[in-house]
């Protein structure tokens, strides 16, 4: 568990999610000496400051002597904006406290040169959930993907008659946009595309867009009429791999695939599904369209097992999320 | 959610489960003026004492103005007891608070009884877990039924190959067998009989018996081969409905169909299943055996659907209890 009193900076990361790639969505707070808030700050998007020097400039002068907590070591290099770690040294700032080690040989290094600088600097090692599609990024060298689907408790995504509406409630479709809104990118196969018109758009219940929107794909040779994408501007690519190169070499970190069975079987089959958010409803239907299009494995040793990192309540509905079990090294 | 001073009272009729029926495990605790605990007790296996006496007998003379929480209205008929009502106005029991209306005509008017009586009797009304399964197989004249499977997220109980072991992990399991010392029954069908030679025993990790043991049951016309069935003694229907029908009958109220999807399937079309256990691992296998054997309905407003009733993170499995919407009523 992430200490209580380190939540202003988690949070400040959280609510930077989807707007800040190819960096990091990090968050920064500094504290004074009896650990109330001074200032926080986010990731700007991509070229804008990074969290910490968004924090150091609403705190002006009352950054001296505070404890700053990061949830990703400072960064150490000349990017396009000046390094952190010498900003932080700059404005007095006493002791850093950092929650994730920085993977990237180019940035990091920035602890050791606080530490020179006299800075009280500490790792303390602990999961920041918005900094997870980041890192994996950063590991495998392509960008993060998530597959979500929507089924029944017996795994299937829709009726005989292919009737669907609606396997999962308001709150779980609810959670949903708010989680598309976090996202670089939205994918589908071009069957959901003729067959459901999609918006891909991340709204609020009322139907109106939220502030971030994230880049709508679409993965396959047929051409997607005139509708909601076409009207709305959307990338298409022919295949699975055509889109992840295409996604990491325009900035792109945090993708979600959103199906259907097709493409989501496509992905998982190509080994780069990094993390599954499994809605499941309490309805049974005994057959119909199911969540993959074809076995992953024939012997239950070969097929993809994951590690359970949350499992949400929403309404009558439960939300599991699971992350590939080699992540966790 | 139940007050925590009654927690003394749930715990003691959740400790009899799978030991009262056809008497439902029913809990009391006698509390003094500062709400400590003076005494507890549960109800005894039929032909035995209710709650109220056991508790009664533990605390002697000291119940003698004290509040009694029972999880059950106390009971007003001579039946192979006598009344717990007047047993609990005899000993001078203050206060009488109870957490669940008896629904049982026959038995009901416990709480008029003993308001007669100058006692004061409160009802408050509250959810008791330990009850549902019993206050279900009154309000329908029959055995409650619960559904349990254990399944990939995307619903497959084996892969292609038919490798099922194992689909969830030793918490998991290990639950399965807690629970199956609460039951009266753990029914499977004669392809699971006859495919995994199961012991249909309440287990601990070590494979030693639990104390307490539901009845085998079998449904099917073939014929059980020798093995731990046979060995350790086992009840065969040729029907689900002659199961149900013998198993009322004989006292059984509170029943486990474990499988394997084709009797599991039969009992959810038959429209009697209660309540539904869905054990999920976080693996995705894309084929296999699946939860059921055939489809519920064509179309999704003709599926069966629950209401979630609890959610639990069993080591790296999650656990979806589910109830009849009906039921709620
Ligand atoms: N409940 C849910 O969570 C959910 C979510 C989304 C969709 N759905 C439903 O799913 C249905 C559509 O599913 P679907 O499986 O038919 O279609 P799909 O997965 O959306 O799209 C399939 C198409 O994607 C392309 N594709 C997939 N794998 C590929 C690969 N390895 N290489 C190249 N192209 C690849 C192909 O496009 P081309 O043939 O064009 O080359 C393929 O025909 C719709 O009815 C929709 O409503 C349900
Ligand atoms: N993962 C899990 O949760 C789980 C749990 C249990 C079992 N399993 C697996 O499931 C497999 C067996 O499943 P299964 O579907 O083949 O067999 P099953 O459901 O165990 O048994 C099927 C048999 O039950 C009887 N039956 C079912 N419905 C009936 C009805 N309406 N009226 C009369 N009889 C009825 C029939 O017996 P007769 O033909 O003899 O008349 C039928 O052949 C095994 O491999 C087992 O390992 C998995």
């Amino acid at each position: 568990m992430i200490p209580l009193e380190y939540s202003a900076a988690v949070d400040a990361g959280e609510a930077v999610r989807g707007t800040t790639s190819p960096n990091p969505p990090v968050g920064c707070a500094l504290f004074d000496a009896g650990w109330e808030v001074i200032a926080t700050g986010g990731t700007s998007p991509a070229g804008g400051s990074h969290a910490e020097v968004n924090a150091l400039d609403a705190a002006g002068e009352r950054a001296r002597g505070a404890t700053a907590v990061v949830t990703l070591e400072p960064c150490n290099h000349t990017g396009r904006t000046g390094p952190c770690a010498q900003a932080l040294a700059d404005a007095g700032v006493a002791t850093v406290i950092y929650l994730t080690a920085d993977p990237n040989p180019v940035a990091s290094g920035g602890a050791d040169y606080l530490r020179e600088g006299g800075v009280d600097v500490r790792y303390e090692p602990h999961r920041v959930d918005a900094l997870q599609p980041w890192l994996s990024s950063v590991r495998h060298g392509r960008v993060s993907v998530t597959a979500k689907f929507a089924a029944s408790v017996d795994g299937f995504t829709a009726a005989p008659d292919g009737t669907s509406q609606w396997i999962t409630g308001p709150t779980a479709r609810e959670h949903v946009h708010e989680d598309r809104a976090k996202r670089d990118a939205i994918i589908v196969g071009t069957g959901t595309a003729l067959a459901d018109d999609p918006s891909l758009t991340a709204r609020w219940p009322d139907g109106t867009l939220r502030e971030n929107q994230p880049r709508r794909v679409v993965v396959g040779k047929r051409k997607v009429p005139d509708g909601n994408l076409a009207r709305l501007g959307f990338e298409q690519y022919a295949t699975p791999e055509e889109a992840l190169r295409a996604l990491w070499e325009t900035g792109a970190r945090d993708v979600l695939v959103e199906g259907g069975a097709s493409l989501t079987t496509s992905f998982l089959a190509l080994g780069v599904v990094d993390r599954v958010q499994a809605y499941a409803t309490p309805l049974l239907l005994g057959g119909g369209r199911g969540v993959l299009a074809g076995a992953l494995a024939q012997s239950l040793p070969g097929a993809p097992r994951f590690e359970l990192t949350g499992v949400s309540v929403l309404g009558n509905d439960v939300l599991m999320e699971m992350e590939r079990t080699c992540l966790q090294a």
